[in-house]
């Protein structure tokens, strides 16, 4: 197997979501901790599936919750392009838990950190996505009174005052060895973890007391949660927790679906039915002619069409199941399949860029600024 | 002579300032160049006296101000203690440049440098010494409708804007090699710089065109300047331009005055008699012995006292040539001297109190916030 790289800025090769478990240091997701999950009222194929399947400090959390201490949740978007479905993804799971938990959520536009990784970006084009992706998490349906959306060059001054503490406590030398940063670095881009970190302890501040804060995001943020956690206590706060999911792959096969080549992403501003040509376009498990695939079956286990419903199109486990065994068998194939999913996903992309039309009048009753 | 070391966070040793120019690459005040500020008005001793000695681009600035494109002033303190006579010094010379060319004058207050720099300083502190460390400057007279003070922590929105631009050409490896930073160093202070330069662009960004800068400030400060003028031209902004004063020095003899050591120093906050009692003891040029000292006379060249008088307190050239002379020529002894200027420094701190009071009332008139 290939090396594989999940940094927070690089995905590459094909990721083993349990050598990066030992790699990071988090804890999976045991079929105890889900049951509890679903005790609780979290019914969401996300989890069943265990596409969120790792965790730091989720048993705390709820044993907090149980004691009548609830959690707000937090996650973000590095805006840098349109959103495409691996974004959507893990807000969906959030919103599920909105619903369940009935929580505050802090959702961080790093325009920041788009403008200081990216060379080619200016200030003005990563706010202007900041306000764009805005749109794609309100269309999901978060409730404004209990949804706050920032972006970090607009909420700066809340975010600098906790930021500077956070930055008191890590060295230069700790995000050298956490992000591989290089004496050729831009500063900002070293500072940055420290804007990252501060909207886990925001709540706390608003309220003058310790609240526990619970981050939903793909797995390949992690690094930056180290360092949050790790001066958490040094600055009197809780470590937040987290629970993460894996990423949605590119339609091209292995390796995350990355906004950078858009001809293997799908954007929720795409044009539905050119959309859907991009996924007629994707990288399969079928056999190399309908007649060997008749006889051998197709490998729904390297396909991304599969992928696709697994993760995002086909909430119901028994129908994924029958789209797995109809592959295997030979029964369906891959065009079958396609336009199947492909017809799901212009309905989807349909309805949500209906939602988002309507959030781009909504967006001030989302948006917070200093 | 021993070795000095000059860098914005640590003054150690006589300072040899000809070999300050040399090893920070700044310009010496030439005859030609003080004359040319005194034709436009500047009228000062601290010019005439080189106190104010070196500069970077000030001729570019001229030529500029000529031309009709007026400079804004641009100074700041730290706030990590009470203000003393060696910070109000550059400030008294800044006062005198507003009412000369009219300029609106920017004051920032770095409070959260000091919280990075400061291992025991909270945040609340040094948020409370920028705003008393304010009524320091607002009391020398500045005009409230062309003078504008903020804090960082407060007008974080507005400078982590300018800030964030600045630090994404600024690499780790310029920072270490001008500040010596280390890998134990902390990603606060490693980013502050960005801070502190973004005041010089911020009035190019509120006006929508490049504003000239000039930088009124102790030589300690170039560090910063090195980076920003650096920095400016890639951002399309015009580089600062600076005008250094040397640093007062402390009272136990050479070494810059330091409000870590309060005996040696004077604040602004001294009761105005016990002030004068820590200048009664302080290094003078004195010999062993009255009769010594009739017979050879005083060195006023290494006396802490004559250069109060030099740097402050005695405005005119041929009253302080007198205290010279009769220094010299062994006619006044230590404790007369001694005398006369604690009664000018009774005086002074007596009318600056009265006027820091008056501005604890005016502070809103100058202070900008996000």
């Amino acid at each position: 197997m290939n090396e594989f790289v999940v940094t927070p800025w690089e995905v590459k090769g094909e990721i083993d979501y349990q050598k990066l478990i030992k790699r990071f240091g988090t804890q999976l997701i045991t079929d105890q901790l889900a049951g509890r999950l679903e005790r609780h009222g979290v019914d969401h194929w996300m989890l069943r599936r265990r596409i969120f399947y790792s965790h730091r400090d989720l048993v705390w959390l709820l044993n907090r919750y149980d004691q009548k201490e609830p959690f707000v949740l937090y996650t973000g978007r590095g805006p840098s392009e349109n959103t495409h479905l691996g974004h959507l993804m893990p807000w969906i799971f959030l919103r599920h838990l909105q619903d369940v938990f009935g929580t505050k959520v802090y959702f961080q536009l790093t325009d920041d950190e788009k403008y200081l990784f990216k060379p080619g970006l200016t200030m003005e084009r990563a706010r202007w996505f900041a306000h764009e992706n805005a749109l794609d998490f309100i269309a999901l349906g978060f409730d404004p009174t209990k949804t706050v959306i920032f972006s970090d060059l607009d909420y700066a001054k809340s975010l600098y005052n906790i930021a500077v503490r956070v930055a008191k406590k890590v060295t230069y030398s700790t995000t050298k060895a956490v992000f591989g940063f290089a004496e050729s670095t831009n500063v900002g881009r070293i500072f940055f973890t420290c804007m990252q970190s501060a909207p886990a302890f925001l709540p706390s501040e608003e309220e003058g007391k310790n609240v526990p804060c619970l981050i939903p995001c793909a797995i390949d943020q992690d690094a930056h949660w180290r360092i949050t956690r790790d001066v958490a206590p040094l600055l009197g706060y809780y470590k937040p927790a987290t629970i993460y999911c894996k990423l949605l792959p590119s339609l091209a096969g292995p390796g995350k679906m990355s906004a950078s080549i858009p001809e293997t992403s799908i954007f929720t501003t795409d044009e539905p039915a050119a959309a859907r040509k991009k996924l007629e376009r994707g990288f399969t498990g079928g056999g190399v002619s309908i007649a060997e695939q008749k006889r051998l079956g197709g490998k729904p286990e390297v396909c991304s069409i599969y992928r696709y419903y697994q993760f995002l199109f086909e909430p119901d486990d028994k129908k994924l199941n029958k789209i797995y065994e109809e592959c295997r068998s030979g029964e369906m194939m891959c065009g079958e399949c396609k336009k199947r999913l492909g017809a799901r996903l212009e309905k989807f992309l349909t309805e949500h860029q209906r939602q988002r039309a309507r959030a781009r009048e909504r967006l001030d009753d989302f948006l917070v600024m200093d």
